[in-house]
């Protein structure tokens, strides 16, 4: 494609016409370093010429050494050359620095998650630290044999089907699946759909872009899952936090809000919740559906780490009381469980809604991997997910309880928060969150302080351990250096 | 975890307590059908009470017939009664109907999304249709054996670490990759840098979201890739349709449009265009470049299907003319050749830009699937796309060169656009191609009417074949078709 528009003219010798084209390729950067040049015999074919004249042209480039012949491999072009051109190009032409300057065409959005984006501007993770800042599930307890089985049988169904373009909606099995699964929880389907999207993150997302305009009120916990707050914020949501009590969310605080503000949403972590770890009764569930329900508001269910709390009987989700009605938005994923880095979870509630976010699907990325829809769907089908969950639960509920002890043995703090799941939330008397992981990173602990949760700057005085990927010994030598460094920062502060 | 929250109380009988906390959980729909009971020995741990007490409260239940025991398998919750319990609760209470009105609470981003959605708006592909609307690849062409492969090596290379979350830029061996695949196309990757995205879609979108702002002015083609105008309009965005000629873009009227209006962005698609067809040769690539760069108006350059272009040479892409400068922003997939089901492109461009854009991702969908960046790494480095291209590009060609013989035989159309590639374009003389679908359609053909690519309502009287996805006979037969409806069109206008 080189001498794609090299059209040979009647003026000058044909094989200098073709000698100039390829400098002048070289000079523009029209061609790489090494790049194959066509067969003397397919180049004369391609502009109509004799062999002949082609070989002449050939040959005088390589005298020049712009090109060069290698053995039964072809011609390429000479790497060199390239640079000597680029280089005198450089020189010559001043205006060639012309540069963008990208931060200035930043936008507010792409300005403001980068100020909030926890992952630049926290402490990294690194291999020397015990890192209680993690909430993502132990890799150890995935089932890689059952993960690979999944993927086998799956391709072996659909064949080259599920690797080409699929729907926006999902993959139609795994929608089938999770709509029974959530039946199972108690939820009826009736009017209701799901679509599979790019994990909890997406799903938000996607319900804050469909439904909601910058100013927007929208009620949620304080503190409440930190990029949620990103997304709100990113919008142009102005979000309202409602303070918690120990049993979860304050009712009384949740009327006064709805009824002051004219409140889009109101979005809720009811299991395990994060940063906290409460885990919400039933009595109080339907407290929080009733309220919402009086004053027409939906409610927007993050079903994170339900998954966890399952025994042989258990808590239903706030959806199940929603019953035919169409007033709770469920976001269900499997990310603190199984595999996050397939990016899968689903958003359940009203048909037409749900039709609406898949219009919005497709402009964001079409759809979700559908390979990695039908691994998950295989797996789930399997049943292992529920021996498996057994075995995890009796994981993280061991490193839970030795937490516990561990904090009131060594950090005595105002209070501990949290049923079990992944985390530990922990509130310190007098010493500031941050204060405490300056002095705890000195001695390779870190943490979540509770800041990055909260809507007002408060929790100052809070922080947020993530125990899945710590081990027993790590979370007891990790909890020990936190107290001490809480010794030492009360010791400081007599002298 | 059903009793989580009944705390036993001194004032009345406890086995009434439990009987009370069964109905009230059931009638507040706290509790799924079937759902199974804690066994009498466990309750009466989880409550502090004698087994004997829970084996009255539960032989109450069961006379009642609100729960029912399984010989070994433990006790459940009627099925039955709850449904009369919802039933009656139905009945007596008006206000339960309260039902969202999601068509209220829809923004203008979802409406207009749906508005413009050609999946929802245009005929559905079905069965006994003869489609020449898509431009997916054939699967057939896919290497599933390798694909196999590659998903268990990478597996095994990475164990379960792949499973998890990863970083938001993306996959660093794929990234690695992709900067050397670049770099062999003669794109430098100095001050560069790239973050994998969910296809080319996330990839524009996540551009429009970053960097511009609602009234931008972004200039591109006219015709062109309907996604792209799509996610433009739904942020705001003017975009101004530059003509097109036969050989690309008018540089002329690109000049103008860049004199004329405050330009934020210039988006390109210089090989096989969506939907002409045309491939820019190189001294209007060099053209194109050169006059955005005067005005300082940064590129995004689709590189859409530019892999079916490689013969023993190739045509170099706009950003390989940006060298160590920072104006061209090249936005790559694979997706039209190899799995699009896995959704996996790439925006390479300056550092700080793609920095930003790693912030923008952890807010969208925190990474793209991990084990798909990986499968998709193992495949490209395994080398066997070279070889399957050459199989690619003689089947498309085959099909293209059937389709352009078979439209100047059936349709003597005004124009034929388009070089190969998946597609092609086609111009009519008098008839609109809404007319021309609307007859075809009768006769189980369809296609893309050319108005959806435009900008301006242009474009009444061309149309877009896809043709990846039909079989030299069905090409053979559709086109024969579009040609009848064609004279039949023609023939009735004379009567």
């Amino acid at each position: 494609m080189l001498f794609h528009d090299l059209v040979i003219d009647k003026e000058s010798p044909i094989y200098e016409q073709i000698i100039n084209h390829v400098k002048h390729s070289i000079q523009t950067n029209m061609i790489a370093p090494n790049s194959k040049l066509p067969s003397t015999r397919e180049l004369a074919q391609i502009l109509g010429v004799s062999r002949n004249t082609v070989i002449l042209a050939y040959e005088s480039l390589e005298a020049e050494n712009i090109i060069y012949t290698k053995k039964g491999k072809g011609t390429f072009i000479t790497e060199s050359i390239l640079k000597r051109y680029k280089d005198r190009d450089y020189d010559s032409n001043q205006e060639i620095a012309w540069i963008i300057d990208w931060e200035e065409k930043a936008n507010t959005y792409s300005k403001e998650a980068e100020r909030m984006d926890i992952i630049k501007n926290e402490i990294p993770w690194s291999k020397d630290l015990i890192s209680f800042k993690s909430i993502s599930p132990d890799g150890e307890l995935f089932d890689l044999e059952e993960f690979k089985r999944s993927f086998l049988n799956r391709l072996s169904v659909e064949g080259n089907k599920i690797l080409n373009y699929g729907y926006a909606k999902g993959y139609k099995p795994l929608i089938d699946y999770l709509k029974q699964y959530m039946k199972e929880k108690g939820v009826s389907g009736e009017h209701k759909d799901i679509i599979v999207t790019n994990g909890f993150t997406e799903g938000f997302e996607m319900m804050m872009e469909a439904f909601t305009s910058p100013g927007d009120y929208v009620l949620c916990e304080n503190p409440t899952h930190n990029t949620a707050l990103r997304i709100m914020k990113l919008h142009g949501i102005k979000p309202i936090g409602v303070p918690m009590l120990e049993d979860g969310i304050d009712i009384e605080a949740l009327r006064v809000c709805l009824e002051k503000y004219p409140v889009r949403f109101l979005y809720v972590i009811p299991s395990y919740h994060n940063p906290t770890g409460i885990v919400i009764g039933e009595r109080k569930r339907s407290q929080i559906y009733e309220v919402c329900r009086t004053y027409g508001v939906p409610i927007i269910e993050d079903g994170f780490t339900e998954e966890l709390l399952y025994g042989s009987s258990h808590i239903t989700p706030i959806a199940a009381l929603d019953r035919e009605r169409n007033g709770v938005v469920y976001i269900g994923s499997f990310s603190k469980i199984l595999f996050p880095g397939l990016r899968i979870g689903w958003i359940m509630g009203d048909n037409r809604m749900v039709s609406l976010l898949e219009s919005v699907k497709r402009c964001k990325n079409i759809h979700t991997s559908s390979i990695d829809q039908g691994i998950l769907y295989e797996y789930l089908q399997s049943g292992i997910l529920k021996r498996q969950m057994k075995r995890m639960r009796k994981s993280y509920k061991e490193r839970f309880e030795l937490a516990k002890q561990c904090i009131e043995q060594y950090i005595e703090p105002e209070f501990i928060w949290g049923d079990g799941g992944l985390h530990v939330y922990i509130g310190l008397q007098d010493v500031s969150a941050r204060e405490l992981l300056q002095c705890c990173h000195k001695r390779k602990v870190i943490f979540m302080p509770g800041d990055i949760f909260s809507l007002d700057g408060s929790g100052e005085y809070t922080l947020r351990l993530g125990l899945s990927r710590v081990s027993l010994g790590e979370i007891e030598d990790g909890i020990k250096i936190i107290g001490e460094c809480l010794c030492e920062i009360k010791k400081n502060r007599k002298n």
